[in-house]
């Protein structure tokens, strides 16, 4: 993998500002942590509003968090004025989500002008033990201009 | 298609038990709606804590609650103390999640005694209108007895 | 679904040509039926060179035509000189590929400028019965002008 | 990732033999190059006959070697007299499949009694450069005894 440039010097900027202006970010009690050019980590505290009937992370969450992460990893490459929004995403889900907290990367793979493949990963996190429950191979799609409406 | 035979003569109490102790269903204000053999409808109302950057519904939403229609589409079959869980799933977002309600099928496409295949759908409704806003290919995995804990 | 209108009045034609022009098409014996607006339909007998280790049609041909069929209903309705690609394609495998026929319709959901996303099903025929084998979900990305390389 | 380890001491012959049975493997002119316990590596000469209309390996070869390297890299895990079929694929096309020669790779990200979870690069070799132009990720299911029919 070729080391990725970002195309806007202001690409953390950009996507912390982005990332907080997510409201269900701020509803699931996600925090975003590192941001470098081509990839993103997220993570939240588990969270018993968000679960499913036995108690776990729901894995709709998980998804969401996984395609989150992936989103802003490709917006880390784009120029200045330029959005992504997801095309579609699949995800594969290993294992429940069972832990004290989740931790999600997003990766680009391949940067294009009009499309960004992504892929990502989500972890369970309790006490030492680190358990991947989830994979996401995620397609993003480069909004130019002030029309990036879709998201 | 052939019509598909409920193995659980209390299908519908037993889907509409499990949807209730999804505690995500009750916090993103999702309603379940039709319950017949193979088939189940979701819908909500746009929840503005619950959106992306640009203020529509976060495609996270979308994708929880459609892979959540297909998990109870399939629960809809299963044997009395047979559970599913989510394997994989799929999802192409055709639009954004704009909109003042939500509304989500899954249908089983292919029943097994260890994998069910379903696909589902998602739309936004504002005033008359009805957009496909998603579809999704979901597998779910049968799992009997008790242990069904990965959810 | 709205009806879908070509924005070019020789769309079959054009269908007709590039599905000529692919060699594997040939190789593997694959015929093409029903093009219209948004919609394409190919078969092919089985053919035991392309068989998996026991004996029945290989997945992989499956997938391929499948995504071949979705390609070319994006391609029925692009204006002149356009071309498509395949973005990305997920497939479901519901059962073998066993039959004396296969069949494989590929159809557009939602068209747009840049990308078009696509349906398809395959079908194993033998004698009276027909048979679901497998369900695409593929995404077709537009290629204008003449450097439509990538296929 | 934790070491994996087989569960046939012949896992190697089991796997070759079971790529040896394929016929389309044959047909493509794809060989088996590297066997590990979940890993598998293919490779194969570009081969005109198996192109697209604009004369590139066409996407369906590469999808169906990258899906069958996924395949065998479960296989390796197996225990004696089990098999394995594919569930379901996605593949993200990254690149036309412009090369000399073409090299699979298929592994195990987690291997489980009832399902197998894979994920598969292909790439594209032409004289010193070797570019990656899709990725995989594939569900495997595991089939027990002598009624593997499926494949």
């Amino acid at each position: 993998v070729k080391a990725l440039e970002p195309r806007n010097p202001s690409y953390e900027a950009e996507v912390r500002a982005s990332f907080a202006a997510q409201a269900m970010m701020t509803e699931l009690g996600v925090e975003i942590g590192d941001v470098v050019p081509g990839k993103v980590t997220l993570s939240m505290p588990f969270n018993a509003r968000f679960t499913q009937q036995h108690g776990f992370l729901h894995g709709g969450v998980t998804i969401a968090c996984a395609d989150t992460a992936c989103g802003f990893a490709a917006l880390s490459l784009m120029p200045p004025d330029a959005g992504v929004l997801t095309v579609e995403c699949k995800s594969s889900m290993l294992s429940p989500g069972r832990g004290e907290r989740f931790r999600f990367t997003g990766e680009v793979i391949k940067p294009g002008r009009t499309l960004v493949f992504t892929e990502g990963r989500a972890w369970a996190v309790s006490g030492q033990e680190t358990r991947l429950i989830a994979t996401i191979s995620a397609t993003m799609m480069v909004i130019e201009g002030r029309e990036d409406v879709r998201g």
